[in-house]
Order: structure tokens, then sequence, then C-alpha cells
């Protein structure tokens, strides 16, 4: 068996198969899986990618039935059940799970990627990081006042949870942890714009959460715009509805797209990329093929597919991997998927959460209470869950982020 | 006054005047103070580089009267007394303090710096953890015997502190991190080559402690080659002695080289680019110009020139400092500098370590137990002091490096 992905879909799917009569091959282009949940703490520099990265074959050490490749899929030809890989190297399959998940849309304009970054890699998130923080260091010696406060401008497109957290974070960053350590400018007067095409921001929440975000976002300082699209993009100006806005940083966190594994299968994909699949994951008209995660368009309970979350990969890839195991010993027959709601959250700065279990809307102090305790939970496994901790507990404190470094490329300009 | 450099040296001076009646400018090319000594430690995957680097502005937040600006030195007018940096921009100076330190000297072949990064800077360091983890990733893949044996070899070049650090550190990451982590390779049989020109390693410090570092290093696998230059480097090749080797990772620290000072004032520079310095650190011939750390050649008691030790260049800053506070505040005449030896040292893992401290030579688990409380002290300031405790505890406990990632462009080739 080969999985494809060793994000939260393939790392439990092949969890599912630890140590089963059966061998797994997982391939991941990168060899540590990630908590992406908390990457906007790393471009925003609370946190080191360390804490929220773990080493793929460390995980799997003790399933000695499951092998591990780092390597980049570059495509799947399902007549002769091949994996191909940029490398060259092919891998056969006789059951393939893919898990292959998404990345940002830039709506076709794949060259805004370079301009505007957005927090779905460890390396994207440094060069966030590098970019923000060079951006009040240029600030700081900028003679030409323009320049200063075009320097001193963020811009974050798109207001789902990822564009509502990254525009908490570097508001906090700016009042807070960089305050005072400049001379000739004051970073809490740093402008931070949330910019939404839609109607309104965290449009997945409900409409109370949503205000609720607002009202915590504009008190950190940051300005929400919504009904306001992106249309054009070069460095350092953004173009909002037809407007230019200079910018130190742009990041982008608006659209997803899932991986191309309707280009890779041929077949028909939705607007986001996602191909369809049968109510026990299978793909239909490929036998023993299984897509799970961002990459796969799983109608829920109100005919919709299921959002593009981390807690709808894991449950799939946890369900499907058990499904397998029992499949492969008794002939179990693989059963419907079922997904549980277990809440969406965005974290708004230092004290305030919103929280939506459907039946339950939980905002602010509570609800940044819930979430802290819910991720701490959710980072079981990981070995450094106790750092982290020891890190929020010291951040919250003193105020301080704990990694402040421009690093690599990512601050040039 | 203007303060070339946020390393040891410069650090030092500048805290000394700190809160002072005198508007200080420090520059540096990064936005933090760097812990080299634990920078082999980040290269080998048991740190994150946050642990050991320091916001260089939050370090000075308190002193009102120091200003930080994020620049490289590209050039020092001494006639009109002022400072270019690569932006162009110009600082001017009435006293200026120069303590840019040094970098890894390739004898004249520059172009092997792309293929063996010496653990300089984070980058470096980071390239290099990339560099090893990815070639151990090619070898698990590898179906050439002969390809798969070059991919697990590593070679060190340089004997001193560094090149026996790295050496040790990578062979315990190959021993006991990775050891079953692959199904394909065992981590264990890596060969590591730890080359140096010299008649023996660890030229700096006494006989006994060399042998006993032998000793424990050939006990770790690594394979000492003394007498054996390296005369040639391509892309997975180095010439050692004038014979082939393949390598999958090669880790330079062999030669210093000092920053760029000679030729910035136009003065001459000894072998190794330092400029001699006065015994109050002042240079000669020029009013209010001092040099301290590794760019400055000051003589030690037996003549010769100081090494380029950390302890060096954070004396003379600390001297310094208080000297030209003395001298701004009461007149107070400039006092020649004095170097008081603290030890030196180098750690060979997890239980062993050499410390000479002239009148003591300490080696082994003595020396190693030294050698901890010695860093944790010397990391007083740092914020992280305690995550990198935790860290090692956990690390000496399980056998476990914490942040075995593959990053950046470092592991592609």
């Amino acid at each position: 068996m080969v999985i494809l992905g060793a994000g939260f879909g393939g790392l439990t799917c092949a969890k599912g198969l630890g140590n089963a009569p059966v061998r797994v091959t997982i391939i991941d282009r990168h060899n540590y899986h990630l908590f992406v949940q908390l990457l906007y703490q790393v471009a925003t520099a609370a946190l080191s990618p360390a804490d929220i990265a773990q080493p793929i074959r460390r995980i799997f050490r003790r399933y000695r039935n499951i092998n591990v490749i780092l390597g980049e899929v570059t495509g799947v030809d399902a007549a002769s059940k091949r994996v191909t890989l940029a490398s060259g190297r092919t891998v056969d399959y006789d059951k393939l799970v893919i898990a292959t998940g998404s990345s940002y849309s830039y709506f076709g304009h794949d060259e805004w990627a370079k301009i505007a970054p957005g927090p779905k890699t460890v390396d994207d998130a440094l060069a966030i990081r590098s970019r923000l923080l060079t951006s009040f260091e240029l600030a700081e010696i900028a003679t030409d006042p323009e320049e200063q406060a075009a320097l001193l401008t963020t811009v974050v497109v798109g207001g789902g949870p990822t564009g509502v957290e990254m525009a908490g974070a570097i508001a906090e960053l700016a009042r807070y942890s960089l305050a005072r350590d400049f001379r000739h400018i004051d970073p809490r007067k740093a402008r931070i714009l949330l910019v939404e095409a839609g109607p309104r921001i965290l449009s997945a929440f409900p409409e109370s959460l949503a205000d609720h975000a607002v009202k915590v976002l504009t008190k950190l300082g940051v300005t929400v715009r919504t009904g306001e699209a992106v249309t054009g993009m070069e460095p350092g100006v953004v173009q909002i509805a037809g407007k230019p806005v200079r910018a130190g940083t742009v990041i982008w966190g608006a659209g997803v797209q899932a991986s191309p594994v309707a280009q890779w299968l041929g077949v028909t994909a939705d607007r986001t990329g996602r191909v369809t699949v049968n109510p026990d994951l299978s793909l239909p008209g490929f036998e023993g093929v299984y897509v799970v995660g961002d990459s796969a368009a799983f109608a829920g309970r109100d005919g919709r597919p299921l959002p593009a979350l981390a807690q709808v990969a894991h449950q799939q890839g946890t369900q499907l991997g058990r499904a397998l195991r029992a499949n492969l010993a008794q002939g179990t027959p693989m059963p419907p998927f079922r997904f549980r709601n277990r809440g969406n959250t965005a974290v708004i700065g230092r004290n305030s959460a919103v929280f939506d279990f459907g039946w339950w809307h939980v905002k602010g102090w509570i609800g940044w209470v819930l979430w802290g305790f819910y991720h701490i939970y959710l980072l079981t496994g990981f070995d450094r869950r106790l750092v982290v901790v020891l890190e929020w507990l010291w951040s919250y404190l003193t105020f301080q982020q704990g990694a402040r470094l421009i690093t690599g490329d990512g601050g040039k300009k």
C-alpha cells in the first residue's frame, strides 16, 4: 500500500495500519509532519519551526511495516498502478491513499506567490517572518516619511481563519513585542489591513462570532476591509479594489487550491481542484484508490463538500486507516466515512478566540482558554509539547516573542 | 560613537556604554546576537536557531542612548570619519569600535564555500543540517551500493574545536537519533572523516587532551586523519591528500579569516587578515578607532596574538566599553587590555569534553559536566536558557535530537 502525503490525512491513515500485516510506503516532499494550525505563530516569531514539526521517520519508527520516502509526487499512472516522483523514481502500489492536501490559490495570478507568501510550509512561514521583521528594520532607517509609512503597512489578504489569526498576531507583535525596541519609529502605529473580498470575514463561522472577531481585531489596531478584492500586486504595492496601497509586507491567506490529484488521474475536479469521492472515500472508477483531506470533495450532511480543515483530514485518515486494516484482515467491507464536528476555531490575539461547535458558539476569553487547551491536546505526540507550552506561558507573561530572527533570503528585497 | 558588529566584542562594549551620556550606534548585518559556540548543535539538529540567538534590539531596549541599525558595513572612511553600508547609507562617527569578527578561510578557494559550508551563521548551520539529513534520505532510496556508501560519508575539514565538535555530534546523530528510523540503511554505519592537515587535532590544546579527543572520537565511529590536507573539492567529491573521497556532506571548519578591516582602513594585516592593535585596543595611526575580537591581533603574554575565541572578544569588548565610559566621564586614560584565560574547551559527544585552563587539564565526564555548567552560565541573558537546558536534558535522556528538519534549499543538490 502506498500513501501520498504525511499531513493529517496520510499520517493518521498510516498510523492505523501500523504493524498490520501489510507493507506500507508513505511518501512526502518534506521529512517532517507539520502542525499547520500553528504555523502562523512561526510566521509571527512566537514559535520555532521545530516546535511544530516532527520527523516522519521518527513517528513511524516502531512500525516496521511502514517505509518512509522523501520525494515529490509528480504523477500517478492508474493503469500500471505506479506513482512517479520528481527524482524519476517510480513506486508501485496495489492500494493507493492520496492525501496530498492543498496549497494557496492565487486565483490565476501565480506570480503573486513570490510577493505575498501564505503560511502553508515552514519555508513560507520563515519568509513571512523575515519580511515582517525586515520591514520594521527598514522603516527604522528610512528617511522619507512616506516610505516609512509604507514599510510599516502590512496587508493580509483573505478574511478566513488564517488571515484573522495572522492579522491578530502581527498586531500583537507590533504593539507589544517590538513596541519599545526602536528609536525612530513607533511600531504600535504599524498599519495592518485585513482585506476580504466577501461581505464579511470568517464566512464559515456564525455571524455573531465574525462580528466579535472584527471588534477584537479593530481594538488590536487591525483595519478590517470587507467587500474589497485584491486586483493586482507588484513588489511593495497592492491594488485593493483598484486603488494602490503601498505595503512593506503582504501575506496571502485567501483561496485554497487542492493538489493536482485530478490532473494525475485524468478525472474532473471541482472549482478548487478537489475530486469527488464515494462515501467510503474511494475514488469512483479507480479500484483501490482513496482520497482524503483537502484534495477530496466529500459531501457532508447538507450535501455540500466538507471544508478543507485539519480535523476533516484527521478524521478521514483515521477512519480510512482502521477500515483498510479491518478489510485486509477480515475482509470487512469499507464503511462510509462519518464526520463529527469537533468545533471550528480561530484565535484573535492573546485573550480572545472564536469557537463554533454548531450547537454552541463560544467567544472571547473562554474561547481563548478552550483554544489553548484544545491545541495543547492536539499536540499530543509532538515531543516538544512542553516547550511549546513554556513558550506560550513565557510570551503571555512577558509580551515577548521567542523567535524574532531574520534568516535566509526572505528578508532581502 | 559607532560600534560595528554585535558579536561578543561589540555587544559587551555597547553594554558597557549603556545609559552613559553618549550616543551609541551599533550596526550588524543580522538582527540577532548569536551564541556561536553552540551553532554546531543547530547544524546537527539538537537546537533551533532561536534557542541561541537574541534580537539585538531587545538586548538594548532599556538603553535609550543605544541605536541599532541592521546593515552590512562595506567601507570605513577614516579621513571623513564615516562608515558606509551596503544600502549606500553612511553613518558618521567620532569614535569607532570595530568588532566585525571573522569568517572561515577557504585558503584561496572561495568556490569551496558552496560545497562545504562552515557553521558560522544561522543560515550556514541550517544548510548543514539540511544537507546532512538529506544525505541520509537519499541513501535510504539509493539503489547503487557505492552511491549509498558515498551518501553515508561525511567529511569534516579541520581538526580544531569546531571540527571536533561537529564530527562528534554527527556521529551521535547517526548512532543514536537516526539509528532505527531507516529500513534500507543502517545510519550507525555512516562514515565520518575528520581531516586535519597538521600533525594532530586540537593543536591549541595540550597533547594529552588531544589524544583523549582522538580516543573518544574513534569510539564514536569517527575516523581521524591527520597530516592530510584537502587539496580539491567538487560537489560530492573531496580530494584528501590527493585522493578522491566521495561524500554526501562536506563541512568546513579549517581556517579563520578576519573581516576586511585592513582593507577598509588601508593598513597592513597579518596572514589571517587581522590588524595589530595597541595595548589599549586602539588602532595605531587612527585616532579614536578601536578593534576588538577576531579582527584584532593583540599580543598576548608570550608575544603571539591571542587566538580568535569568543572569550577573548568578550573580555576585550567588556573592558573597552568600561574604559571608554570612564574616559568619556572623567577623562580617565585608556588602560591596557588584560586577558584572563577562562579555559579553552571542546566537547566530544554526550559524555566527554576537554578543558584546558593552562594550570589544569580536564577531560572526560568531569570535563563534560564542566562544559555543560559553563555554557549554561554563558547563556545568561538569553531568554531561552531554560528551553536549551530542557532540550539538552531531553536529548540526553532520549537520545533524540529535537530539530530534525530539512528546510530551505540547503537540502537540494
